[in-house]
Protein backbone atom coordinates (compact mmCIF):
# COMPACT_ATOMS: atom_id res chain seq x y z
CA UNK A 1 0.00 0.00 0.00
CA UNK A 2 1.89 3.31 -1.10
CA UNK A 3 1.11 7.01 0.63
CA UNK A 4 1.60 9.69 -2.04
CA UNK A 5 2.35 12.05 1.45
CA UNK A 6 4.42 11.64 4.50
CA UNK A 7 2.72 10.07 7.55
CA UNK A 8 2.53 12.77 9.62
CA UNK A 9 2.48 11.80 14.10
CA UNK A 10 1.68 12.97 16.87
CA UNK A 11 3.47 11.44 19.84
CA UNK A 12 0.99 11.96 23.44
CA UNK A 13 3.02 10.78 26.06
CA UNK A 14 7.07 10.72 26.78
CA UNK A 15 7.87 8.20 28.89
CA UNK A 16 9.95 5.36 27.77
CA UNK A 17 7.45 4.52 24.61
CA UNK A 18 6.98 7.84 23.81
CA UNK A 19 11.04 8.32 23.89
CA UNK A 20 11.71 5.87 21.68
CA UNK A 21 9.25 6.48 18.90
CA UNK A 22 10.12 9.62 19.02
CA UNK A 23 13.81 8.85 18.86
CA UNK A 24 13.07 6.26 16.27
CA UNK A 25 10.84 8.15 13.86
CA UNK A 26 12.60 11.21 13.23
CA UNK A 27 15.75 9.31 11.86
CA UNK A 28 12.85 8.13 9.16
CA UNK A 29 10.77 9.27 6.33
CA UNK A 30 8.15 10.31 9.03
CA UNK A 31 6.65 13.71 10.00
CA UNK A 32 6.94 14.09 14.02
CA UNK A 33 4.35 17.10 13.83
CA UNK A 34 4.25 17.37 17.78
CA UNK A 35 5.42 15.61 21.19
CA UNK A 36 2.60 16.24 24.10
CA UNK A 37 3.58 15.73 27.55
CA UNK A 38 2.43 18.27 30.18
CA UNK A 39 5.48 18.22 31.92
CA UNK A 40 7.69 19.27 28.79
CA UNK A 41 8.78 22.96 27.91
CA UNK A 42 7.10 24.59 24.93
CA UNK A 43 10.70 24.16 22.80
CA UNK A 44 11.17 23.09 19.01
CA UNK A 45 13.68 20.60 17.55
CA UNK A 46 14.22 19.69 14.00
CA UNK A 47 11.06 20.46 12.76
CA UNK A 48 8.81 18.70 15.79
CA UNK A 49 7.06 21.21 18.47
CA UNK A 50 7.43 20.14 22.01
CA UNK A 51 4.27 21.36 23.46
CA UNK A 52 2.52 20.73 27.00
CA UNK A 53 -1.40 21.94 26.15
CA UNK A 54 -3.16 19.36 24.14
CA UNK A 55 -5.47 22.70 23.04
CA UNK A 56 -2.28 23.04 20.73
CA UNK A 57 -2.67 19.85 18.96
CA UNK A 58 -2.68 20.12 15.14
CA UNK A 59 -4.43 17.64 12.26
CA UNK A 60 -1.70 14.95 12.55
CA UNK A 61 -2.42 10.99 10.35
CA UNK A 62 -2.17 9.09 13.73
CA UNK A 63 -1.91 10.39 16.90
CA UNK A 64 -0.04 8.09 19.26
CA UNK A 65 -1.12 7.92 22.82
CA UNK A 66 1.90 6.23 24.74
CA UNK A 67 0.60 6.93 28.36
CA UNK A 68 -0.44 4.67 31.28
CA UNK A 69 -2.74 2.05 30.77
CA UNK A 70 -6.01 3.56 33.31
CA UNK A 71 -5.36 7.30 31.65
CA UNK A 72 -6.03 6.26 27.91
CA UNK A 73 -9.58 6.34 28.21
CA UNK A 74 -10.01 10.25 30.42
CA UNK A 75 -7.06 11.22 28.07
CA UNK A 76 -8.63 10.62 24.82
CA UNK A 77 -11.80 11.71 25.86
CA UNK A 78 -9.90 15.17 26.47
CA UNK A 79 -8.82 15.90 22.88
CA UNK A 80 -9.83 18.66 21.26
CA UNK A 81 -10.83 17.36 18.05
CA UNK A 82 -13.07 14.12 17.35
CA UNK A 83 -13.18 11.12 14.48
CA UNK A 84 -9.28 11.37 14.16
CA UNK A 85 -6.96 8.09 14.52
CA UNK A 86 -5.89 7.54 17.73
CA UNK A 87 -3.75 4.60 18.28
CA UNK A 88 -2.27 3.32 22.03
CA UNK A 89 0.60 1.62 22.25
CA UNK A 90 0.01 -0.75 25.30
CA UNK A 91 0.11 -4.61 25.25
CA UNK A 92 -3.10 -4.61 27.88
CA UNK A 93 -5.80 -2.30 27.26
CA UNK A 94 -8.64 -2.98 25.26
CA UNK A 95 -9.16 -0.82 21.47
CA UNK A 96 -12.39 0.93 22.94
CA UNK A 97 -10.17 1.86 25.81
CA UNK A 98 -10.10 4.97 23.70
CA UNK A 99 -12.40 7.66 23.62
CA UNK A 100 -14.95 6.18 21.06
CA UNK A 101 -14.95 10.13 19.85
CA UNK A 102 -12.03 8.78 18.18
CA UNK A 103 -11.58 6.33 15.36
CA UNK A 104 -9.29 3.74 17.43
CA UNK A 105 -6.30 1.98 16.64
CA UNK A 106 -3.57 0.19 18.72
CA UNK A 107 0.35 -0.04 17.47
CA UNK A 108 2.02 -1.73 20.43
CA UNK A 109 5.89 -2.32 20.08
CA UNK A 110 6.23 -5.69 21.83
CA UNK A 111 9.56 -4.76 23.50
CA UNK A 112 11.07 -3.78 26.46
CA UNK A 113 12.18 -0.24 26.81
CA UNK A 114 14.81 1.45 29.14
CA UNK A 115 14.99 5.19 28.00
CA UNK A 116 19.15 3.95 27.75
CA UNK A 117 19.08 1.04 26.01
CA UNK A 118 18.86 1.48 21.87
CA UNK A 119 16.58 -1.10 20.66
CA UNK A 120 16.65 -3.00 17.04
CA UNK A 121 13.27 -1.53 15.54
CA UNK A 122 13.76 -3.80 12.23
CA UNK A 123 13.10 -7.04 14.36
CA UNK A 124 10.60 -5.83 16.76
CA UNK A 125 6.85 -7.19 16.31
CA UNK A 126 4.31 -4.47 15.85
CA UNK A 127 1.03 -5.56 16.99
CA UNK A 128 -2.07 -3.46 15.06
CA UNK A 129 -5.75 -3.29 15.75
CA UNK A 130 -8.33 -0.73 14.26
CA UNK A 131 -11.67 -0.32 14.47
CA UNK A 132 -12.46 0.82 11.10
CA UNK A 133 -10.93 -1.29 7.95
CA UNK A 134 -10.05 1.45 6.17
CA UNK A 135 -7.75 2.75 8.97
CA UNK A 136 -5.17 -0.77 8.85
CA UNK A 137 -3.35 -0.17 5.86
CA UNK A 138 -2.19 3.27 7.00
CA UNK A 139 -1.34 1.51 10.77
CA UNK A 140 0.55 -1.07 8.79
CA UNK A 141 2.51 1.87 6.64
CA UNK A 142 3.83 3.49 9.64
CA UNK A 143 4.51 -0.24 11.39
CA UNK A 144 6.32 -1.32 8.35
CA UNK A 145 8.78 2.00 8.82
CA UNK A 146 10.39 0.73 11.90
CA UNK A 147 9.86 -3.04 11.21
CA UNK A 148 9.95 -6.26 9.14
CA UNK A 149 7.44 -7.43 11.73
CA UNK A 150 4.21 -6.06 11.77
CA UNK A 151 1.11 -7.91 12.52
CA UNK A 152 -2.77 -7.20 12.79
CA UNK A 153 -3.71 -8.83 16.30
CA UNK A 154 -7.01 -8.69 18.02
CA UNK A 155 -7.20 -7.05 21.88
CA UNK A 156 -7.95 -10.48 22.96
CA UNK A 157 -4.43 -12.16 21.55
CA UNK A 158 -2.60 -8.70 22.38
CA UNK A 159 -3.31 -9.38 25.81
CA UNK A 160 -2.26 -12.80 25.74
CA UNK A 161 0.94 -11.87 24.02
CA UNK A 162 1.47 -9.18 26.55
CA UNK A 163 1.37 -11.37 29.41
CA UNK A 164 4.24 -13.51 27.76
CA UNK A 165 6.02 -10.92 27.41
CA UNK A 166 5.68 -10.42 31.32
CA UNK A 167 7.17 -13.91 31.63
CA UNK A 168 9.66 -13.83 29.52
CA UNK A 169 11.00 -10.49 30.14
CA UNK A 170 9.50 -9.21 33.02
CA UNK A 171 10.23 -12.15 35.03
CA UNK A 172 13.13 -13.87 33.77
CA UNK A 173 14.92 -10.17 34.31
CA UNK A 174 13.98 -10.13 37.76
CA UNK A 175 15.89 -14.16 38.33
CA UNK A 176 19.08 -12.05 36.79
CA UNK A 177 18.36 -9.35 39.39
CA UNK A 178 17.80 -12.18 42.37
CA UNK A 179 21.16 -14.12 40.55
CA UNK A 180 22.95 -10.59 40.86
CA UNK A 181 21.48 -10.32 44.61
CA UNK A 182 22.85 -13.47 46.58
CA UNK A 183 25.69 -13.68 44.11
CA UNK A 184 26.77 -10.38 45.51
CA UNK A 185 26.64 -11.22 49.03
CA UNK A 186 28.74 -14.74 48.87
CA UNK A 187 30.96 -11.99 46.39
CA UNK A 188 30.57 -14.35 43.68
CA UNK A 189 31.47 -11.81 40.46
CA UNK A 190 28.07 -11.47 38.56
CA UNK A 191 29.83 -10.93 35.07
CA UNK A 192 30.46 -14.61 34.93
CA UNK A 193 27.00 -15.51 34.21
CA UNK A 194 26.87 -13.01 31.64
CA UNK A 195 27.67 -15.13 28.93
CA UNK A 196 24.98 -17.85 29.90
CA UNK A 197 22.45 -15.34 30.10
CA UNK A 198 23.25 -14.46 26.18
CA UNK A 199 23.59 -18.12 25.44
CA UNK A 200 20.18 -18.47 27.28
CA UNK A 201 18.16 -16.47 24.49
CA UNK A 202 20.62 -17.29 21.58
CA UNK A 203 20.28 -21.22 22.14
CA UNK A 204 16.03 -20.37 21.36
CA UNK A 205 16.75 -19.13 17.98
CA UNK A 206 17.34 -23.05 17.00
CA UNK A 207 14.98 -24.88 19.46
CA UNK A 208 12.34 -24.58 21.53
CA UNK A 209 12.36 -23.80 25.36
CA UNK A 210 11.29 -27.51 26.12
CA UNK A 211 14.40 -28.50 24.25
CA UNK A 212 16.86 -26.21 25.77
CA UNK A 213 16.14 -27.26 29.27
CA UNK A 214 18.84 -28.20 31.30
CA UNK A 215 19.59 -28.36 35.02
CA UNK A 216 19.12 -29.94 38.50
CA UNK A 217 15.26 -30.14 37.95
CA UNK A 218 14.50 -31.43 34.74
CA UNK A 219 17.17 -34.39 35.90
CA UNK A 220 15.11 -34.74 39.15
CA UNK A 221 18.68 -34.52 40.62
CA UNK A 222 17.41 -34.01 44.25
CA UNK A 223 20.71 -33.42 45.58
CA UNK A 224 21.97 -30.79 43.65
CA UNK A 225 18.56 -29.36 44.47
CA UNK A 226 19.05 -29.83 48.36
CA UNK A 227 22.30 -27.96 47.93
CA UNK A 228 21.08 -25.34 46.37
CA UNK A 229 18.28 -24.48 48.72
CA UNK A 230 20.70 -24.70 51.84
CA UNK A 231 22.55 -21.94 49.82
CA UNK A 232 19.72 -20.07 49.83
CA UNK A 233 19.32 -17.57 53.10
CA UNK A 234 16.19 -15.62 51.67
CA UNK A 235 12.82 -17.64 53.23
CA UNK A 236 11.44 -15.68 49.49
CA UNK A 237 13.99 -17.33 47.39
CA UNK A 238 14.04 -20.55 48.80
CA UNK A 239 10.08 -20.32 48.09
CA UNK A 240 11.02 -19.59 44.23
CA UNK A 241 13.79 -22.09 43.95
CA UNK A 242 10.92 -24.64 45.08
CA UNK A 243 7.78 -23.53 43.27
CA UNK A 244 10.26 -23.14 39.97
CA UNK A 245 11.44 -26.47 40.40
CA UNK A 246 8.73 -27.92 41.26
CA UNK A 247 6.94 -26.81 37.91
CA UNK A 248 10.54 -28.16 35.62
CA UNK A 249 9.99 -31.59 37.26
CA UNK A 250 6.04 -31.65 36.09
CA UNK A 251 7.38 -31.11 32.64
CA UNK A 252 10.07 -33.89 32.67
CA UNK B 1 53.13 -20.27 30.74
CA UNK B 2 54.04 -22.51 27.78
CA UNK B 3 54.20 -26.49 27.77
CA UNK B 4 56.79 -27.94 25.29
CA UNK B 5 54.31 -30.88 24.24
CA UNK B 6 50.53 -30.38 23.22
CA UNK B 7 48.53 -31.35 26.13
CA UNK B 8 47.24 -34.79 26.16
CA UNK B 9 43.60 -35.32 27.17
CA UNK B 10 41.01 -38.30 28.12
CA UNK B 11 37.60 -37.25 28.33
CA UNK B 12 35.72 -40.01 30.58
CA UNK B 13 31.70 -39.59 30.08
CA UNK B 14 30.22 -39.13 26.40
CA UNK B 15 26.69 -36.84 27.70
CA UNK B 16 26.29 -33.56 26.88
CA UNK B 17 29.35 -31.85 28.07
CA UNK B 18 31.55 -34.81 26.79
CA UNK B 19 30.59 -34.54 23.74
CA UNK B 20 30.90 -30.87 23.62
CA UNK B 21 34.16 -31.01 25.21
CA UNK B 22 35.30 -33.35 22.29
CA UNK B 23 33.84 -31.53 19.25
CA UNK B 24 36.01 -28.42 20.42
CA UNK B 25 39.22 -30.11 21.89
CA UNK B 26 39.20 -32.10 18.41
CA UNK B 27 39.95 -29.08 16.25
CA UNK B 28 42.17 -27.07 18.53
CA UNK B 29 45.61 -28.36 19.64
CA UNK B 30 44.80 -30.81 21.95
CA UNK B 31 45.61 -34.29 21.76
CA UNK B 32 42.10 -35.88 22.51
CA UNK B 33 43.91 -39.75 23.10
CA UNK B 34 40.66 -41.25 24.23
CA UNK B 35 36.90 -40.73 24.98
CA UNK B 36 35.45 -43.83 27.57
CA UNK B 37 32.01 -44.11 27.71
CA UNK B 38 30.10 -47.28 29.08
CA UNK B 39 28.20 -47.74 25.65
CA UNK B 40 30.77 -46.50 23.22
CA UNK B 41 31.68 -49.30 20.35
CA UNK B 42 35.15 -49.29 20.58
CA UNK B 43 36.17 -47.31 17.22
CA UNK B 44 38.88 -44.66 16.18
CA UNK B 45 38.08 -41.02 14.94
CA UNK B 46 41.04 -39.03 13.53
CA UNK B 47 43.52 -39.87 16.15
CA UNK B 48 40.66 -40.50 18.88
CA UNK B 49 40.12 -44.17 20.28
CA UNK B 50 37.09 -44.88 21.55
CA UNK B 51 36.57 -47.05 24.13
CA UNK B 52 34.06 -48.62 26.82
CA UNK B 53 36.59 -50.33 29.42
CA UNK B 54 38.60 -47.99 31.70
CA UNK B 55 40.87 -50.77 31.49
CA UNK B 56 41.96 -49.87 28.44
CA UNK B 57 42.88 -46.04 29.34
CA UNK B 58 46.49 -44.90 28.23
CA UNK B 59 48.50 -42.18 30.08
CA UNK B 60 47.75 -38.52 29.45
CA UNK B 61 48.26 -35.76 30.92
CA UNK B 62 44.27 -34.67 32.14
CA UNK B 63 41.47 -36.88 32.59
CA UNK B 64 38.26 -35.11 32.28
CA UNK B 65 35.79 -37.06 34.46
CA UNK B 66 32.29 -35.63 32.59
CA UNK B 67 29.68 -37.64 34.29
CA UNK B 68 26.50 -37.52 36.62
CA UNK B 69 27.95 -35.60 39.96
CA UNK B 70 26.88 -38.57 42.02
CA UNK B 71 28.91 -41.30 40.37
CA UNK B 72 31.95 -38.97 40.28
CA UNK B 73 32.91 -40.35 44.09
CA UNK B 74 33.22 -44.54 42.75
CA UNK B 75 34.08 -44.35 39.22
CA UNK B 76 37.25 -41.70 39.96
CA UNK B 77 37.84 -44.52 42.33
CA UNK B 78 37.83 -47.19 40.15
CA UNK B 79 40.08 -45.78 37.53
CA UNK B 80 43.36 -48.32 36.87
CA UNK B 81 45.78 -45.61 37.80
CA UNK B 82 46.65 -43.86 40.85
CA UNK B 83 48.21 -40.22 41.27
CA UNK B 84 47.34 -38.44 37.58
CA UNK B 85 45.55 -35.19 37.53
CA UNK B 86 41.55 -36.25 36.98
CA UNK B 87 39.37 -33.36 36.99
CA UNK B 88 35.45 -33.23 36.91
CA UNK B 89 33.33 -30.64 34.78
CA UNK B 90 30.82 -30.64 37.44
CA UNK B 91 29.38 -26.92 38.54
CA UNK B 92 28.17 -28.21 42.07
CA UNK B 93 30.35 -31.54 43.52
CA UNK B 94 33.36 -30.64 45.36
CA UNK B 95 36.96 -30.93 44.28
CA UNK B 96 37.37 -34.08 46.75
CA UNK B 97 34.56 -35.80 45.59
CA UNK B 98 37.13 -37.41 43.48
CA UNK B 99 38.93 -40.17 44.69
CA UNK B 100 42.17 -39.48 46.78
CA UNK B 101 44.01 -41.94 44.90
CA UNK B 102 44.45 -39.03 42.35
CA UNK B 103 45.32 -35.89 41.68
CA UNK B 104 42.28 -33.92 41.93
CA UNK B 105 40.87 -30.91 39.58
CA UNK B 106 38.29 -29.04 38.31
CA UNK B 107 37.32 -27.81 35.10
CA UNK B 108 33.63 -26.59 34.32
CA UNK B 109 32.70 -24.47 31.90
CA UNK B 110 29.36 -22.53 32.72
CA UNK B 111 27.59 -22.98 30.01
CA UNK B 112 24.10 -25.01 29.20
CA UNK B 113 24.99 -27.37 26.67
CA UNK B 114 22.69 -29.06 24.50
CA UNK B 115 23.63 -32.21 22.28
CA UNK B 116 21.81 -29.87 19.01
CA UNK B 117 23.21 -26.01 20.04
CA UNK B 118 27.00 -25.22 19.15
CA UNK B 119 28.34 -22.98 21.76
CA UNK B 120 30.65 -20.14 21.71
CA UNK B 121 33.25 -21.40 23.84
CA UNK B 122 35.72 -17.74 23.31
CA UNK B 123 33.00 -16.33 25.53
CA UNK B 124 32.07 -19.16 28.54
CA UNK B 125 33.83 -18.39 31.15
CA UNK B 126 36.19 -21.80 32.75
CA UNK B 127 36.25 -22.39 36.64
CA UNK B 128 39.17 -24.30 37.02
CA UNK B 129 40.57 -25.43 40.64
CA UNK B 130 43.02 -28.16 42.04
CA UNK B 131 43.69 -29.93 44.79
CA UNK B 132 48.23 -29.63 44.18
CA UNK B 133 49.39 -25.78 43.26
CA UNK B 134 51.41 -27.59 40.33
CA UNK B 135 48.36 -28.99 38.56
CA UNK B 136 46.64 -25.11 37.99
CA UNK B 137 49.08 -24.35 35.24
CA UNK B 138 48.34 -27.56 33.04
CA UNK B 139 44.26 -26.27 33.75
CA UNK B 140 44.65 -23.10 33.27
CA UNK B 141 46.61 -23.50 29.77
CA UNK B 142 44.14 -25.81 28.69
CA UNK B 143 41.18 -23.81 29.80
CA UNK B 144 42.96 -20.99 27.54
CA UNK B 145 43.26 -23.13 24.58
CA UNK B 146 38.83 -23.21 24.54
CA UNK B 147 38.37 -19.74 26.42
CA UNK B 148 39.37 -15.92 27.21
CA UNK B 149 37.73 -16.41 30.42
CA UNK B 150 39.15 -18.72 32.52
CA UNK B 151 39.28 -18.33 36.30
CA UNK B 152 40.35 -19.96 39.12
CA UNK B 153 37.70 -20.20 42.00
CA UNK B 154 36.80 -22.56 44.77
CA UNK B 155 34.41 -24.87 45.21
CA UNK B 156 32.48 -23.02 47.44
CA UNK B 157 32.53 -19.98 45.31
CA UNK B 158 31.75 -22.28 42.43
CA UNK B 159 28.81 -24.10 43.78
CA UNK B 160 27.12 -20.54 44.43
CA UNK B 161 27.92 -19.81 41.30
CA UNK B 162 26.26 -22.77 39.87
CA UNK B 163 23.35 -22.09 41.65
CA UNK B 164 23.16 -18.10 40.63
CA UNK B 165 23.63 -20.62 36.39
CA UNK B 166 20.52 -22.77 37.50
CA UNK B 167 18.09 -19.14 37.96
CA UNK B 168 19.73 -17.42 35.25
CA UNK B 169 19.17 -20.19 32.72
CA UNK B 170 17.29 -23.14 33.89
CA UNK B 171 14.42 -21.25 35.59
CA UNK B 172 14.21 -17.95 32.99
CA UNK B 173 14.30 -20.71 30.46
CA UNK B 174 11.55 -22.69 32.01
CA UNK B 175 9.35 -19.31 31.89
CA UNK B 176 9.68 -19.61 28.22
CA UNK B 177 8.66 -22.76 28.47
CA UNK B 178 5.45 -21.91 30.27
CA UNK B 179 4.87 -18.92 27.98
CA UNK B 180 5.24 -21.32 24.91
CA UNK B 181 2.60 -23.60 26.28
CA UNK B 182 -0.28 -21.09 27.16
CA UNK B 183 0.24 -19.17 24.18
CA UNK B 184 0.30 -22.63 22.22
CA UNK B 185 -3.20 -22.63 24.24
CA UNK B 186 -4.49 -19.49 23.11
CA UNK B 187 -3.31 -20.00 19.43
CA UNK B 188 -1.20 -17.27 19.77
CA UNK B 189 2.57 -16.87 17.73
CA UNK B 190 4.97 -18.00 20.77
CA UNK B 191 7.84 -16.39 17.93
CA UNK B 192 6.55 -13.05 18.28
CA UNK B 193 8.35 -13.25 21.66
CA UNK B 194 11.70 -14.31 20.40
CA UNK B 195 13.10 -11.04 19.70
CA UNK B 196 12.13 -10.37 23.21
CA UNK B 197 13.82 -13.17 24.45
CA UNK B 198 16.87 -11.52 22.80
CA UNK B 199 16.31 -8.13 24.09
CA UNK B 200 15.96 -9.69 27.57
CA UNK B 201 19.42 -10.74 27.22
CA UNK B 202 20.97 -8.05 25.42
CA UNK B 203 19.69 -5.49 27.60
CA UNK B 204 21.73 -7.02 29.95
CA UNK B 205 25.37 -6.75 28.40
CA UNK B 206 24.98 -2.92 29.02
CA UNK B 207 22.96 -2.35 32.49
CA UNK B 208 21.86 -4.38 35.41
CA UNK B 209 19.23 -6.39 35.89
CA UNK B 210 17.84 -3.95 38.34
CA UNK B 211 18.12 -0.67 35.85
CA UNK B 212 16.67 -3.30 33.13
CA UNK B 213 13.67 -4.24 35.05
CA UNK B 214 10.36 -3.02 33.33
CA UNK B 215 7.03 -4.37 33.64
CA UNK B 216 3.26 -4.23 35.63
CA UNK B 217 4.60 -5.51 38.90
CA UNK B 218 7.60 -3.06 38.61
CA UNK B 219 4.69 -0.22 38.53
CA UNK B 220 2.52 -1.36 40.81
CA UNK B 221 -0.08 -1.72 38.32
CA UNK B 222 -2.20 -4.02 40.03
CA UNK B 223 -4.98 -3.89 37.45
CA UNK B 224 -2.95 -4.91 34.95
CA UNK B 225 -1.88 -7.76 37.26
CA UNK B 226 -5.08 -8.94 38.24
CA UNK B 227 -5.80 -8.74 34.31
CA UNK B 228 -3.20 -11.15 33.80
CA UNK B 229 -4.08 -13.72 36.57
CA UNK B 230 -7.65 -14.24 35.05
CA UNK B 231 -5.99 -14.95 32.01
CA UNK B 232 -4.23 -17.90 33.46
CA UNK B 233 -6.01 -20.90 33.87
CA UNK B 234 -3.35 -23.07 35.58
CA UNK B 235 -3.36 -22.81 38.92
CA UNK B 236 0.13 -23.58 39.69
CA UNK B 237 0.95 -20.61 36.74
CA UNK B 238 -1.01 -18.19 38.84
CA UNK B 239 0.89 -18.77 41.94
CA UNK B 240 4.50 -18.50 39.99
CA UNK B 241 2.55 -15.16 38.57
CA UNK B 242 2.16 -14.02 41.85
CA UNK B 243 5.40 -15.34 43.88
CA UNK B 244 7.29 -13.61 40.87
CA UNK B 245 5.07 -10.65 41.07
CA UNK B 246 5.70 -10.05 44.91
CA UNK B 247 9.13 -10.53 44.97
CA UNK B 248 9.51 -7.96 41.75
CA UNK B 249 7.41 -5.71 43.96
CA UNK B 250 9.63 -5.85 46.71
CA UNK B 251 12.75 -4.33 45.02
CA UNK B 252 10.91 -1.34 43.72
Amino acid sequence: MYFSHMISIAILGFGNVGHHLYRAFRKRPVKVLQVFSPSLKVSEEAGTQFINDVSQLEKADIYIVAIKDNAIPSFTDSLPFENRLVVHTSGTSALNSISEKQRRGVFYPLQTFSKEAEVNWKTIPICIESEHKEDLPLLQELGNILSENVVEISTEKRQELHLGAVWVNNFSNHLFHLAEDFLKEAHVDFNLLRPLIMETARKLEAMSPSEAQTGPAKRHDTQTMEAHLKLLKDPKHKEIYKLLSKSIQSKF
